[in-house]
């Protein structure tokens, strides 16, 4: 097998690719365009000068771009680093083999990778690799005690925003995408990736290298379901209204209700369901 | 945080809820029904008899039913063992921490768990959770020399004779699909689950089951879109077509190209398109 080729095409968000388009005047040869999904290795090196260590910390499949922002924003949601001023600096290698981006920590910060060397491993849609018991696969949250109204109305509009500045689902049809939007309805951070907890990482990445957390007065729009790794991301990262176009989960649902997480699903231009914390939101 | 509430909801698919829907005349308290998603530890039991080991190779976030299935599903399309008759029998545990299946291998099967003792981790949507670095996410998979001729019109009818079977999609909105049929577009299994790969797995391991295998005149349908993960697991068990009535990723196509495996996409009820294997469709 040829893995080369399928490394070459790394760091673009989509692929062309040839394709037969079947219909019932028969088949025709075409151009498509399809979302990336490619490897991304992520290591940490971490300890005092004189002890340097590096550790892989996860493989995700994820759609290049925005790395940086994946890989703080992996560290953070799954408690390993607390703040993004734990990461010293950030290091990309692209080899036909794959990616991988090394986080180098500040000396004074030690990564809290659990009680052995686990091995974290992701795929696009994975966020909770790194638990290998079931006792493990809640890591603590910081509960969202914040005080913050939305009008039905500013939902309703949500999505629409969303699918006029998404860019890569437009052309593979085939892409997740997460978005932060303020108290009054406006897109602050969007970002698209093959696998949903992927775009809510970058999302949350990007947040905290421009310094905006708190995120106590944010929404998050998923494009896609909410599935219970989200809403722990969502609640590591203290956002308190999480609003999905598709279905909760049932530990979705439990899980917001226990972090006091406003959860909305099922979300469409003139209507929506509140799962949770319908307290924050104004009719 | 009672998670004891949590896990007390296990074995059924869905969970009933109480929900406030939302629209433009109002909040309205209603009854909901969401997919359950819940952890499943998967556990082998192999060794000779003087010297039987226990290890665990994943935590699954899965719906309950057909869990047999799903493991030994999962077992064989992670290539830990090659065939059904590998298992001797599985017991499952449930208790308010989860849920425990442990999969006890015959005497003179070794698993394949790869050099070292891996910690396979998965979630709702994880096809390669066991592989701890970019070299180790392409499991060996047997490559499809299948002849198989499918026509157009049989697979134009896939997705409607799915909707049709698919009971838990209908109360939830919020559930994966997957179905074997046959060449003559016959459905043969179908399953569902809120992780795309469960569904794949449980489809495989009922197959097993069912002594079905090989499985080279069967088409396999996506209710969703394709990631590499399921080309993979299709080309464990030898399934030559995958319809997705989602996109593939770049990877999907490249993989199912490698393989030869006959790979559609966009796949509606008059129209789709193939990324690979087109000789395998008569228009």
């Amino acid at each position: 097998m040829q893995w080369d080729s399928i490394f070459l095409s790394m760091t673009k968000p989509v692929v062309h690719t040839r394709v037969k388009k079947v219909g019932n005047s028969g088949m025709l040869d075409s151009d498509d365009v399809l979302a990336t999904e490619e490897p991304l290795e992520i290591r940490i090196i971490s300890g005092p000068t004189h002890n340097r260590r590096q550790q892989q910390v996860s493989v995700t499949m994820r759609t290049p771009g925005n790395d940086e922002d994946l890989a703080a924003g992996f560290l953070f949601s799954e408690g390993i680093i607390h703040s993004y001023d734990a990461i010293a600096h950030t290091k990309m290698v692209t080899t036909k083999e794959g990616s991988i981006i090394t986080v180098t920590l500040r000396e004074n910060v030690t990564p809290q990778l659990g009680n052995s060397q686990r091995n974290f491993t992701a795929t696009a849609a994975c966020g909770m690799c790194g638990k290998t018991d079931i006792a493990n696969i809640h890591t603590g949250a910081s509960v969202s005690k914040a005080v913050i109204a939305t009008s039905a109305d500013t939902i309703f509009r949500l999505p629409e925003t969303l699918r006029v500045q998404q860019s890569l689902f437009e052309s593979t049809g085939g892409i997740h995408a997460a978005a932060l939007f303020d108290n009054e309805g406006e897109l602050i951070i969007l970002q698209e990736d093959i696998g949903r907890h992927n775009a809510v990482d970058k999302v949350i990445g990007k947040a905290m290298r421009e310094a905006m957390f708190p995120l106590d007065q944010h929404l998050l729009l998923l494009s896609g379901r909410a599935g219970f790794e989200l809403i722990q991301k969502a609640a590591m990262a203290g956002i308190p209204v999480v609003a999905a176009v598709g279905a909760p989960s049932s530990m979705a649902v439990r899980m917001a209700e226990e972090w006091n997480i406003t959860l909305i699903g099922f979300l469409r231009e003139q209507r929506f369901n509140i799962y949770s914390g319908a307290h924050r939101v104004e009719i």
